[in-house]
């Protein structure tokens, strides 16, 4: 895409989502500057609706759905913040959302869906279940199906995310993401052509589950196995075209240690004094992991949620 | 003080602590609105320079104090935020500050102190000892005391605080803040005189530690006695300067009990997503306890500080 198509939509995006999205702060910390001799703007997503950067995604999918499609409601299957997502934007669009979430998935999250007036279909906890699942309701109810992060609309709903960080900060050197399924990643490389396209996109990523790390090395889309992450967001595998455009536009994939994560994680808590998502912590992690690549840069990181469960931290 | 005299002193105030300091964001959530019946503002001064407001006040005393003066350092005693923010404040100003602290206090404190290249002293944990080994620091080294509350000075640095809340949002029907020693609150009350006059200062107070409300009530100033709150920020008595500031210029002092506490506490993590002390749920416990008194209005409220032990936690 020529960069000033990919500014016309991605501010078209922007301008159908904004005035039901937070237009989310940038905090700095002096003492995390010191420790890690860059300039450090963290954007907090975990403030966002719903409390992830996921809310914009899916609610710039909903809203570009043309009005008899859309008043037969939206279906995915999600755990996740993007569960909530497509709630909160369904209930916005006032039409239905229909959730499938596996049995396992913790109470806590099935009561925000509902609390968002989702409608959740409990399935088993395999990827063939949750298909068939919604194939079934697909097939009762003519809903659209919103996938997390797979979608060219959900893709350009993200973007939306790195657009404000170049308002809010010009000239940044470098900008970090953590990468699961992509699309937070994706949209962020096709924001950073639109807008400030002399930064680099650096995307972070656990160790434990480092299918875009091989996938992007390797240059063959590659799937995760087994991931065993505290950054519980970004345990999912690359969607088609999120790695295509990952391939094409990252500079860069950095790995984690799951100690890192979390040492990363604290040092937010403590010296930002906000609550978020041990995925957050991973851009932190890597700039702090790789001094020699980021000495004296001026960084964005995006910290993409908050939706942590208080009565069980990592310390 | 006419209300054009204020705005001087405050605006002078501001110009000169401006560039050390953050301005600090203002959070909203609609499930707040939606739970309080009315439109919720957070000031989030757990987010300010050394994790509260206190680094306003501490710092405006620093840098109007005369040159001469200035050089030989400044001396107090606390064990909480203020000693911190006059500590870095010192260090801002490249002189030394002296801070007494009580044996007991906290390692995580006392190191905080030093991190700011502060000086600490021990004495021992009572009123007469604190006010002791300052005047032996005072006698060797003619530094200046600086009051952690009962000072003009301080109380002015603190005003800035509403005024950057009134740039932020014009027309609030309510501010409210947490009561100690009064500092905040006398310093809030000034800058709502001098900039939103028709905003109600509400000040919140924990049951347990009630002397701002009893003194405002009885109208004389009266001592807590053994106060017992987790919010500990707001054990102290107020000030003499502040209770007069207090007495003439609150609409209305409200009190809430140890539940009420750390229920708001609760939600204001949950949904702000952020870290903030006790003391900072104060104003929102006020709002919840009281909806007849604050429905359909505007409010803000101000989160005094973020410096929690996080392995510590009510919940």
């Amino acid at each position: 895409m020529a960069s000033e198509n990919l500014q016309h939509k991605i501010d078209s995006a922007y301008n159908k989502i904004k005035e039901h999205i937070h237009r989310t702060p940038i905090l700095t910390s002096q003492y995390l500057d010191d420790l890690s001799g860059a300039q450090l703007f963290f954007k907090c997503e975990n403030f966002q609706k719903i409390g992830a950067f996921k809310m914009r995604g899916a609610l710039h999918a909903v809203l570009t759905t043309p009005k008899d499609e859309l008043k037969k409601g939206f279906v995915t299957h999600s755990s996740g913040n993007h569960a909530q997502a497509l709630a909160r934007a369904a209930q916005i669009a006032k039409t239905t959302a229909y959730i499938v979430m596996p049995k396992g998935a913790p109470a806590i999250k099935v009561k925000a869906v509902k609390g968002y007036g989702g409608q959740v279909t409990l399935c088993e906890n395999s990827e063939q279940s949750r298909i068939e699942t919604c194939q079934q309701i697909i097939d009762q109810t003519q809903a659209t199906f919103v996938h997390p992060y797979d979608s060219d609309a959900v893709i350009l709903g993200q973007a939306t995310c790195a657009k404000e960080i170049y308002e809010q900060c010009p000239a940044l050197d470098d900008l970090i993401c953590p990468v699961g399924g992509g699309g937070l990643a994706s949209g962020s490389i096709l924001a950073t052509k639109a807008f400030s396209p002399t930064t680099r996109v650096i995307l972070a990523e656990p160790k434990n589950a480092d299918d875009a790390y091989q996938s992007f090395t390797q240059k063959k889309h590659l799937k995760v196995i087994r991931p065993n992450t505290i950054a519980d967001g970004l345990k999912t595998s690359l969607g088609k075209r999120n790695f295509k455009i990952i391939l094409d536009g990252a500079a860069a994939i950095f790995t984690v240690s799951e100690e890192e994560i979390i040492h990363a994680m604290q040092l937010i808590w403590e010296r930002l004094k906000i609550i978020c998502e041990p995925s957050c912590s991973l851009p932190l992690a890597v700039v702090l992991k790789n001094p020699n690549e980021f000495k004296g840069r001026k960084i964005g990181l995006i910290l993409t949620g908050g939706n942590v469960d208080l009565s069980n931290l990592p310390f």
